[in-house]
């Protein structure tokens, strides 16, 4: 009897999840498991504002795969896959083609840009490594000009983030960190650096309690972070942006824009046969596309609605651990019988990282943390997650512990 | 009984030798001394080089002027010379005029480019902190943008250092051990990676003895280097430079040239009444400018002719150290009395640096060194200039001594 074909799309938080429990839970003959991902290392998402910022080096947040998995269990296929074609139960990719009985797409997040003039050509965005370390390099290239020019450019040392969501505001706080490091290093004024946060909202993280918000805006604007709320970004320009706020439109010189006010799921979903919601596909409550029953969707290429605030859930690396989980058992179900099981997502709390030793979040049904003790929180998730894809050993390679830093 | 007023411009090797003796040597109410430097930290810029490949931190090299003089004896102005005017006894800064008794010129080198088109725009020099370490950063925000493009650059890859003497082969020195661990860091192949030598004669380091030349070439080949020999630099453009090797021409892609191939003295020099010759003052025996006797000239700015060769001594630190020495001694002998002494060159041997752990040179009386204990030596020498600026205090502080590595 044939095993059947499991092929996995990402290393992200959901294919990785997905394969450590496939991999505890099948034994070497129940399934042929194939992962598929672009490049040969995972990385911490979620880490990546860090390392824009230059506070925390790339190769702390990122691992080999072949490190993570067990090669007797699974074949890794480092490559990138270029279509996905569900009609034919096929996966084409930049050097082949793979076949599969089931596939689960697990491709991530891509920046959205929403036709803003020049955004696509001019902005960063904390995608990536290869993206991240860029950034840290762009910024501090800049710094490293200032003082050789005879006229010395402000828009060399105006950095703008586009977006007072998660990644705009945690990337703020590692910057807010970064910036007098690195005024030291290139003998610049630290009053000089402008740091610029653009939002379209009357806020930064909305949804979260006004309290929380409060906290993150005092302890950024404390250490040097300008806000511009209710203010929509109209054209990004090699050399500056303009916004426009209360119908007044100002233009603000920078070489630096970071683009962290909108993801979207990777194109590929979208240009598949999958039936999709705004780029999304909208599972059922098995985590599998409507359209194909034999296609599971977890991350955040996955629509999953809130029925109690009637909105999708937002794409986050908890959600994502969450529906991998879900999608393993679904997986194991199938192949070795079984129930499928439903998925129901567990809000664990939130943490919103301002920086090394300064954080604020909601926990276990909505206990409020602010400074030390949210910072500390911070870690442990992030520890967790470590966890989730490559246990113990995992941890304690790359976790974070210096919580008295 | 008005104290005569010296004023010393520049606080590199040769000015700042000369404040220390004279500080040393003369009594509070002996003279007033006046130092000039445009910034408030000396440099060493023999080890510059090694900041521009990111080998050594610019604050290894640098220390605060005030920590090295004695603030009841010599007073310091951070400010930049624009005119010395030897007729009326001044020297113009941008932020006032100094009157002098005695002057000091001790202002250095700048980099010279012979007229070659696109050079001055489009070439990086190693002439300053601020130079060598936006030549840092340059060189690896190449790295950084290289994984992030779709159609790779090997122009971001092909590193051109013109000119083959000292400052040029230093630099490759570093740069072959700086380039794998850029390599590793931005994860590129170091097949990939070109370092391209480019020098008019047929020979690097001119006048050194063949074995040790033969020895620094096969030492940097070793390590990935290419010499283009007897090829002129025509044409340096934004991304890319043409050579004539040969009567052959080729075009090399490159976005880093850095022009190490030829040193002038400070333009000022040549801009004053100070009677010049190819813009350096051909000094007397006593280091005075023959025009105007109570001006001094020590370093890169002075020109002292080479009877044994009939050629004037090339521009080095040990040089300008020698004649700070003797120009100390003058100004003492001049106000508290005493006999002039003449310069006369002591050749304490030269090392060359090629990286960490490898040089090569030859010191007293012509002792040929390579190798571990070449570099030994080069550390030395290092060692040495830090003494005669700071005492033993600097030595320990900013010292090289990692002789095992």
């Amino acid at each position: 009897m044939s095993q059947p074909k499991i092929v996995v799309l990402g290393a992200g938080y959901g294919g990785l999840t997905t394969v450590a429990k496939l991999q505890k839970k099948l034994g070497v003959n129940d399934a042929h498991i194939t992962l598929v991902n672009k490049h040969d290392y995972h990385y911490e998402s979620t880490w990546l504002h860090e390392v824009a910022a230059g506070t925390l080096h790339h190769d702390r947040g990122r691992m080999k795969i072949t490190d993570l998995i067990n090669s007797a269990k699974v074949n890794f296929v480092q490559d990138t896959v270029t279509a996905i074609k569900p009609d034919e139960k096929k996966v084409e990719l930049t050097n082949g083609v793979l076949e599969y009985d089931y596939l689960v797409v697990a491709l991530g997040f891509e920046a959205a840009t929403f036709g803003i003039p020049g955004l696509l050509e001019n902005a960063f965005t904390i995608g990536s490594i290869n993206q991240s370390r860029l950034i840290r390099q762009h910024i501090e290239y800049q710094f490293a000009k200032y003082n050789n020019e005879s006229v010395q450019k402000q828009e060399r040392l105006n950095i703008v983030v586009g977006g007072g969501g998660f990644t705009g505001i945690e990337f703020l706080g590692e910057l807010a960190n970064r910036v007098p490091e690195l005024c030291e290093e290139y003998d610049i004024d630290r009053s000089k650096v402008r740091l610029i946060n653009v939002e379209a909202m009357d806020t930064i993280m909305p949804g979260f309690d006004p309290e929380l918000i409060e906290y993150a805006m005092n302890s950024l604007e404390a250490r040097g972070v300008e806000f511009k709320l209710g203010a929509f970004l109209k054209e990004c320009r090699p050399d500056g942006i303009t916004i426009e706020q209360n119908g007044v439109r100002e233009d603000i010189p920078t070489l630096t824009t970071v683009w962290a006010a909108g993801v979207r799921a990777n194109h590929l979903v979208e240009e598949s046969s999958l039936e999709d919601n705004r780029g999304k596909v909208e599972v059922d409550a098995n985590l599998r596309a409507p359209s194909h029953k034999d296609v599971f969707v977890v991350g955040d290429c996955a629509l999953i609605w809130n029925k109690e605030i009637d909105r999708p859930y937002p794409p986050t690396a908890q959600i994502a651990m969450q529906e991998a989980e879900i999608c393993a058992h679904n997986l194991i179900a199938l192949i070795k019988g079984g129930e499928l099981e439903e998925f129901e997502f567990i809000n664990r709390g939130t943490v919103c990282s301002l920086g090394e030793k300064d954080a604020m979040g909601s926990i276990f049904g909505g206990k409020k943390l602010f400074g030390w003790s949210a910072s500390v929180m911070k870690k442990v998730i992030d520890n967790r997650a470590l966890f989730k894809i490559g246990g113990v050993g995992l941890v304690l390679k790359k976790g974070k512990f210096n919580i008295f830093g």
